[in-house]
């Protein structure tokens, strides 16, 4: 039987089997868990399913956490634990609670001394960081930057000097439809001899990750239009 | 045939059983490879046993790289992609070049041109921020803070601050002796009401992740002593 608490269950990153990915391990207990905390209900029976899940969805619960719901609704989904019942919290894509703001059912497990178990899975950020070459002992992820031009612009000075003066890994994330634009504003904001290491299309068939100088990026012709991308900055 | 490239290889957090928590995909790539970089070639081949590596070790290449490896040499242990070849770089505890600062195969690589794909796997630095409930938006990990008790003290209170002024969850680490000691000194230093998370012996049966108040924590008995764990500071 499956000790009760807050399971954190990764899902892929967008490919067509992320059981490929997952370890089997994570199969495993997910099988013995009918009560889950998901984004959308449709996209969690897609993953159920394609990870070979065998209850029947009429029998199982799924709590909608979206920024819909109600904050004083969420004690609720987590409730069961109390009553010695595993819950499963599923993430859209990747682990949850990482580039992700659905941390609100870990709070109050923690508060109110449930078990969290975090299951290992794909991390677009650690993918990216691990193949770029750069500083993995001191790095900071700093989400989504400014969209405004003259924001976008000092926070990635700002950042690009953290890269310098602290030897620290600066890895941020874009939506895939503005890569591009991303793309030409570090080409023209940081110095010719900053690394900028892109990692797209994470795990799947055309995962591509390369790091050049800016010197460099600005003779490749690269279209990452819509496709997810993780950017990282390093000091020479 | 698999693809000629560095693949990054991540293992165990130190369980008895490392094919448990890493997907089956990765023992299928490996299964492939006959030539490894690693740190230790004994760890290597036990780990390589333990997910069910069949080729004989005698018609494999192991590379070691460690602090003794002098850097002139390390182009010569990826030569082989070149030749389109496989090459393995494995990590000695979950994944490779995070927390760990064995990543020159990987700039060689990406200098060269060669291909680098990182395979997913457990990251003890992922796995606490997930079960924390601190933001995973927005998060520094800065490996070992410095010994000596002054300036681990400034580290403290620097990176304390930075979890109030910029939301940023702090991560950090410490030799496993020295636990107890790093406990003692966040207590002592930190403010009451900033929040501590520590994840010791992640994925292993006596795991334990646990987030409360600096104050909660001067009244909980625990001993951390040579037991693994990742630290988490955030802001109330």
């Amino acid at each position: 039987m499956l000790k009760p608490a807050l399971y954190l269950i990764p899902v892929g990153l967008g490919g067509g089997n992320p059981g490929e990915i997952l370890p089997g391990h994570n199969s495993k207990i997910i099988q013995e868990i009918d009560e889950f905390i998901v984004e959308n209900a449709r996209s969690a029976r897609r993953f159920l399913k394609s990870i070979g899940y065998s209850k029947n969805f009429d029998d199982v619960t799924f709590h909608i956490l979206d920024k819909h719901t109600p904050e004083g609704s969420i004690p609720e989904f987590i409730s069961s634990i109390k009553l010695g019942k595993p819950v499963g919290l599923l993430s859209e894509a990747g682990v949850p609670c990482v580039a992700d703001p659905g941390n609100i059912p870990v709070i109050l497990c923690q508060e109110k001394g449930f078990k969290v178990v975090p299951l290992v899975g794909p991390s677009s950020i650690i993918l990216a960081l691990m193949a770029s070459g750069f500083n993995g002992q001191n790095f900071s992820f700093h989400g989504y930057l400014p969209v405004e031009k003259g924001d976008l612009k000092r926070k990635i000075k700002e950042i690009e000097s953290l890269a310098y003066k602290q030897n620290q890994t600066q890895i941020f994330i874009e939506t895939p439809f503005r890569n591009n634009k991303m793309l030409s504003a570090l080409i023209s904001t940081c110095s010719a001899q900053t690394k900028l290491c892109i990692a797209t299309n994470l795990t799947l068939n055309d995962e591509s990750i390369l790091t050049k100088s800016i010197h460099e990026w600005k003779t490749v012709k690269v279209d990452l239009n819509k496709k997810p991308s993780v950017f990282l900055i390093y000091k020479n």
